[in-house]
């Protein structure tokens, strides 16, 4: 559906994933993409928790908005970075189980400006449930020259 | 400006940080807080970027959501937990710094849906700059029986 | 897959749009609708829009609110009025054609709080593209006594 | 605090408001302006009601937007158009009185994205109350060519 601009493109959201010091940090990983889209998941562990043993919304937005971020960047101009310029997330389930999974998208590509949505699901014992959902504002900014 | 409804408010508020596992590993705290608002910071650490080096907006997210919760729950009936219905964050500036700062405070308080908003600052050599600002609604739990 | 709570609620949804007076001065009207969801529409005309020769936002906002308001309204328990409590839309084309379509829907159900989202497409020579996307949290209000 | 980037900024403001004949059509007006601001006021009609005697939530929607908008475009750069990328707005309290005010600000301005924020009050019996907020983000959009 969507056109990607970079020849790179599939390396270059690898390393949205694997460069993000906070996103190693929370444990969330790449597990597929394709142009204008990514999935990705968290194995849930104790120090993701709010205090009444839910992942934490901080967590589940953390997890939608880099996804998002990377879905965008799978289209973004070579040499140009992704930034969030707003997100707002829905809480919509107490985030229950062992692994998050997101599946994020573009909604409306552009040069400056990119709509994006992604859900977050928890799954526990095998059986998966939305919990949050996500839109975004993405933009992509040109390298700084020196 | 606000009445708290429980007496333990203060007591109460200030163990939504020290609850909240994700908070703790964060390393986000509590700094000060009134009926109907909280002051909170995080030291900033190579492990809470971006991958261009800068706080990732997860981060800003967590600390500026997890207050606004804070401020909410300053005013909660005695035994309610607080808990995020949705929330928006706006990106203003990359986040740089040694420090970042948060305001969060009650718009409008009601029975079940509390409307809160929220800053946070990053402050550089003394400086302190708005990077990110947050509406957010939240709603309290009666507890659970059983 | 959602359980109406109340056996008038086809009756009672179609007065969310014959009711407000303006829903039916801007000549907003409803389509079809389910339990959880309807659709919707509006002829534009030139008083419907911005300085460009599109429709404005507001107008885009006024059918997805009031949507996704029916949407929630059509699993309202008996006599309870349905409230937004915050939108947010997102203006991903600008809206150019004859006719405004919307699809609005409920995400999550709940006793106070209903997570809803909405599409706005605009209708020109017969196609139709995606303008506007909503999400928006709406609430069960009691019918005042006295 | 902000420095227009056109000379006709006064101006072109003002037109923002005089030739979007949706604004127009519910009686919208300007009532002051700088360089990042603006503050407008609707006279409320039976027809800018909600089923339940209040204001609809798409007026203060069109409100707040429009006068977000043309707060941004007080910065535009010379023949570029002001145009809405998403708003989010919190409705606080019923708007229940004779005048709504609102009050719009740039928080942060940018070559092609412009956060704001505004806030809408109810004037009843000359006393006024805060019932909704906005923040917004707008992008300047270059004039085509032909």
């Amino acid at each position: 559906m969507f056109e990607p601009n970079d020849p790179r493109w599939r390396e270059r959201a690898g390393e949205i994933f694997s460069r993000a010091p906070f996103v190693r940090e929370l444990g969330i990983r790449l597990v597929d993409l394709g142009p204008g889209w990514v999935e990705s998941e968290l194995l849930v562990e104790a120090r993701h928790m709010q205090q009444d043993g839910v992942v934490h919304a901080g967590v589940q937005a953390t997890l939608a908005d880099h996804s998002a971020g990377a879905a965008a960047g799978t289209l973004a101009p070579a040499g140009h970075a992704t930034l969030s310029v707003e997100l707002k997330i829905q809480l919509l389930r107490p985030a229950l189980g062992e692994r998050l999974r997101c599946r994020a998208q573009v909604i409306r590509p552009g040069r400056t400006i990119v709509a994006t949505e992604a859900w977050v699901y928890a799954v526990a014992a095998g059986e998966e449930k939305l919990v949050s959902q996500l839109t975004a504002t993405m933009t992509y900014a040109a390298p700084k020259t020196g």
